[in-house]
Order: structure tokens, then sequence, then C-alpha cells
């Protein structure tokens, strides 16, 4: 294993034979090297095209770091469950995790706004949330102790009479707008949020993800959280912008670090996409490992910049049971 | 009356007295100038805060103005109403006005699909129209012999399910998406004029508006189509823009004189709002009457461009009826 400790080091070819982790010996310099172990989810625990189904020995594999005494946690984007749904999944299939060592977008969002959002707005009657997310995301709210209303209150999920906006009413008691995308998201939410942000001076917009498109079953694409976003955006004025508590954005990382203690210098983020899971590390100050066993494969890694340049590669994270004692 | 030929030569104070049309002498020599009259008709025709009140003697206002041999024609940003339920409204106040001289954003809209889009796609597999819009917008789809796909389909006013996508169908044939802002919008529409203008190469987006913002009944704000739209663009390419068939676009402009043989130089537009009418019309080569029945005061003339200067100005549309022989 040839290890790359600065960014500048790395020379990726297109297959990045020298940077990959395939033997005893690789896994064993990693285990020595690293405390903690921060895992995506899609396309690193499960595949992306069936999610129920996970990698070769994802669960031996995580068990195995965890007997080791090497921290584990989970870092996911996918807000559509709630943690505790996340949980039982990973029980279900043999995973021995603890609540706590999940995170998805959903949870460190709401975390974000119990913790930072919410004390800094100094005029207490001004700490309103209004929330545009589904009922995964309400756990997560609820899981923080956070009180708001919309959310999936049945008013709000009616649609607007034609040209008739009598029931969206002035509060100025909404400090904050939180956004999560949902597929079932109507120009009702879409209306209360924007118009809180409009009237409401220094209402902030805190939001789980900006991904502009997704990617559909037909192999089209479908309208992302930060396409709907744009339309609350026309609400801010240009030098105010959302805060996006999700990877890359260093916002996801403080929060992480807020709930679990670890070493920056003795961890390691491992992901399945450059733009999100690399960028994510290499901006927080981590190190990184790129698995192929989801969005990216050894010939995509063409013209990275320096920030996007993984430390290490590595088929899928089954690899690291290469550590084990036989 | 002292006549502005040019925009350079006009020089507004704020209360623009030199281009203040208010008596008998002012008003003929209008009338010797123009042989048509375009009017505006929210704040012009109607009261903004009642559109059921006309202003100040409008009925017997474009009456004269017909009686006397002017070409009048009414174009409008509001499409709220087809062309049909205008008429029905102008008749039922005592206008004396016919279906072909009422032009709404929505009417044009439709007649520049039918006139300009349709024709320019040379594939004719390729010309079929999605539609996201309301059930007065249908109307004037309709009246142009056009055929569509969406619009109030109680199928695409469903909810989407969540995560669950495959009811959206890839469909090569659309060629055209025709946007009409609607406060009763879906996710499931968005999403379907998202995946066509994204999957079929050169699917192009036309719209009737494109208003950021609206003002609502508490003194709030609302997403406007300008807003909604914004989740389509992030489907196309950045060098391309839809076309937006209303007030102050060409696009509107050249449609009203597809429909309505005029001379440019013997005509003048009438409107309450610079941003809109006055940029208009000057854009189109037509000179301006600015009314001050609507959303602009004589106190809002300060910093205006060259662009947005009115040639004359008027309390409201009423005045013109000093013309009359006594």
């Amino acid at each position: 294993m040839v290890q790359a400790n600065t960014t500048q080091d790395i020379r990726l070819d297109g297959h990045a034979d020298e940077l990959e982790i395939r033997d005893k010996k690789d896994v064993q310099a990693l285990l020595d090297r690293y405390d903690a172990f921060l895992f995506d989810c899609d396309g690193v625990i499960w595949h992306l095209d069936d999610r129920e189904k996970m990698t070769p020995d994802a669960a031996e594999t995580i068990n195995f770091l965890k007997d080791t005494g090497k921290k584990v946690n989970f870092v996911t984007n996918n807000g559509s469950k709630s943690r505790g749904e996340y949980l039982e999944k990973f029980r279900k299939h043999g995973f021995n995790v603890e609540l706590e060592e999940i995170h998805t977008s959903g949870s460190a969002t709401a975390g974000y706004v119990r913790d930072v959002v919410l004390p800094d707005i100094s005029d207490k009657s001004k700490r309103k949330v209004y929330v545009i997310g589904s009922d995964s995301f309400e756990k997560e709210l609820q899981a923080n102790g956070l009180e708001w209303t919309g959310g999936t209150d049945p008013e709000d999920k009616e649609e607007l009479p034609p040209f008739d906006y009598s029931c969206i009413k002035a509060d100025p008691a909404v400090g904050v707008v939180v956004f999560q995308f949902h597929t079932q998201i109507t120009y009702k939410q879409l209306t209360k949020g924007f118009n809180y942000l409009a009237s409401n001076e220094g209402c902030r917009l805190i939001c789980t993800n900006d991904n502009e498109t997704m990617l559909i079953e037909n192999g089209g694409s479908a309208p992302g959280a930060g396409a709907l976003l744009k339309v609350l955006l026309a609400a801010l004025p240009e030098d105010k912008q959302p805060v996006i508590v999700s990877k890359p954005w260093q916002e996801y990382m403080d929060q992480i670090r807020r709930r679990t203690d670890f070493d920056r210098r003795r961890t390691v983020f491992v992901g399945d996409r450059v733009q999100t899971d690399v960028l994510f590390a290499n901006r927080g100050g981590l190190d990184s490992l790129l698995v192929f066993s989801g969005r990216t494969q050894p010939d995509d890694l063409h013209h990275l910049t320096a920030e996007q340049a993984p430390n290490y590669t590595m088929s899928h994270i089954g690899v690291l049971q290469e550590g084990k004692e036989t």
C-alpha cells in the first residue's frame, strides 16, 4: 500500500492501482492508522439498485471493525427514512449498530436547527419553525425535542383554491423554514414557506439537500430538492443563501462532530461518490476511501481536482475483513 | 399637450406635467395621431383591488373610441380567465367588445405554440404538447385547435406516491412543454414537465408569465410563475432559455400583430405599469400612455430609463371622453 498523506502526492491514472487497498498488509496499515470509520450507506453498505441487498460481507465487516474497538458511524444524505427506520434495517441484516451511530441529512438538519439556528435567534418570540417535509423528517424533529408547524399537517396538504390565498396567514413568529424534499410537496406548502421567508425579516432557510436532479425508473429524471429550493430562493435577498446540511457541506460534518467526538487525524470517510463523499471528507479535513460498489467506477477517476481525489480506493468494504486474525 | 416624439425628449420630474393629457385639446391631438389603441386591463379598465369595479367611464370611453372608428384591443397578462370569460365580463359591464379584440397571455401563448413553435419542429412525430395549466388555459388551447396531454387530466392532479416514480413514463414524442401558472400545481406535473425537458432533445419550454412573486391578501407574497419555472429550468441547458409570451416580451407583441394588423406608428399602448406596459410598448416600437388608476402613481416616475419612459400620462382612461363632440 502506498499511503498518500497529502492530496498533492496523489497520481490517479484511471485505475488508481497505487492507492488500492487489496491485501492483508494494506488493510492492516489502514487499521493501524485510523480509530474511526465513517460510512456512507447507499452504494457502500447496500446496493444502489436494490437497497435491501447488502454489499458482500457488509455486516461481518462492520461487526469486525466494532469488535476491534473501532468507532463506526453511518453518514447518509438519504433522509427518506428516519434514523429509527435505518436502525431496524441494519439490525434486520445482522449489523451490530446503535441509534447514535446513524446520521441522516434529516437528523443532522434537525440537530443543526436545535443546536445552532434556534439559539442564534436572540428574540425568543421569533423562533417558530415551519416545516416542509415528510413524516420521517418529523420523527427526527421530534427526537430533537423541536416543535414545529406544517409538516404532515393535513391542512398544508390540501390544494390551494384557485387564486384564493386567504388561507395563507402572516405569522411573524416564524423565524426558520426547514425544507426537506418529498414527492408529495404542494404549492400550498411552498407558498407558506415562501411567505414567511419573504415577509419575516431575518427568517432563515435550512435544507437537508440541494441536489437539483434525481434519476428515476424510466431512465429519465425528476426535479430534486435543489430545483424546488429555487422556488423558495426567489424570496431571499441574493446575499442570503440557505444552509444545506448534507454532504459535501461543512455544516453536516460539524453536526456529526457535535454528536460524535472523533479525532479528525485518525478518521477515514468511506464513500462511493467523488462529488459528495470524497469532497465532504477532504473539506472536513478527513482522509477518504472510495469504494467501487456504488456510483463511481475506476474508469471515472480522470481529471479530478485535488479536492476530489480520494486517499485510497477499494473494490468494496468487505475487503476490510482481510484484517481479521486467522 | 407637449408631444414627445422620442424617448430622448422626455423629462419626467416626478409629476410628469409636461406629458399629461388633461383637456379637450390634448385628447383631440391624441385622437388625430393614433388609429389604434391597445389597453391593458387590470388597473386600467377595472380596479386592481376589485376587478368587478370598472374605472370611471371605462365602458363609455371604449365605446366612444370604437364609434369614432378607432381600432381597440385589450392585452392582459392575467390568464386566470379565458378570452370567452373576459368577453362575458366586458359585455356584462356594457362594453362593445368582440372576442378577437381580447388577448391574454394564455391565448397568445396558445397561438404562439400553434403559429410558431409547432411548425418549427420539422419531425412531425415530435410535436406532442404537454401542458401544465388551468382549465381556462385549456379553453385557449382548444380555441387554437391544439391537442395536448396533461392540463386538468385527473391523473396529473394526483399526488406522486412517496419516492415511486413508476407513473412517470418516457414519451419521446413530447416536443413542447407549455407552462401556465396556477395555484393547484402538483409535484407530479412539475416532474412530468421536467422529465420531458431533460430527456427529450430539443424539447421547448413556452410560458405565459415569468413574474417571480405575487402579492397576496395578508400583505405577504407568494411564489409566482417565474419562481416555479425555475424548477423546470434546472432541466434545461444554460444556453437554452424558455420563451415567455407575456408583457414586456416581444413574442407577445408579435403574436398580437399576427392576429390584429395595426400600423405601429399610429398605435398607442395604454397601461398602468412601467415595467410591463411601457417597456412592452417601447420594445415593440409603439408609443405609450401611462394611466394612474392602477399600480403606478405620479411620484413613482423618478429615475426611469429611456426604455421605461412613457410618451404620455393621464389620470384614467375616462379623460379620453373629452374628445367627444358636445
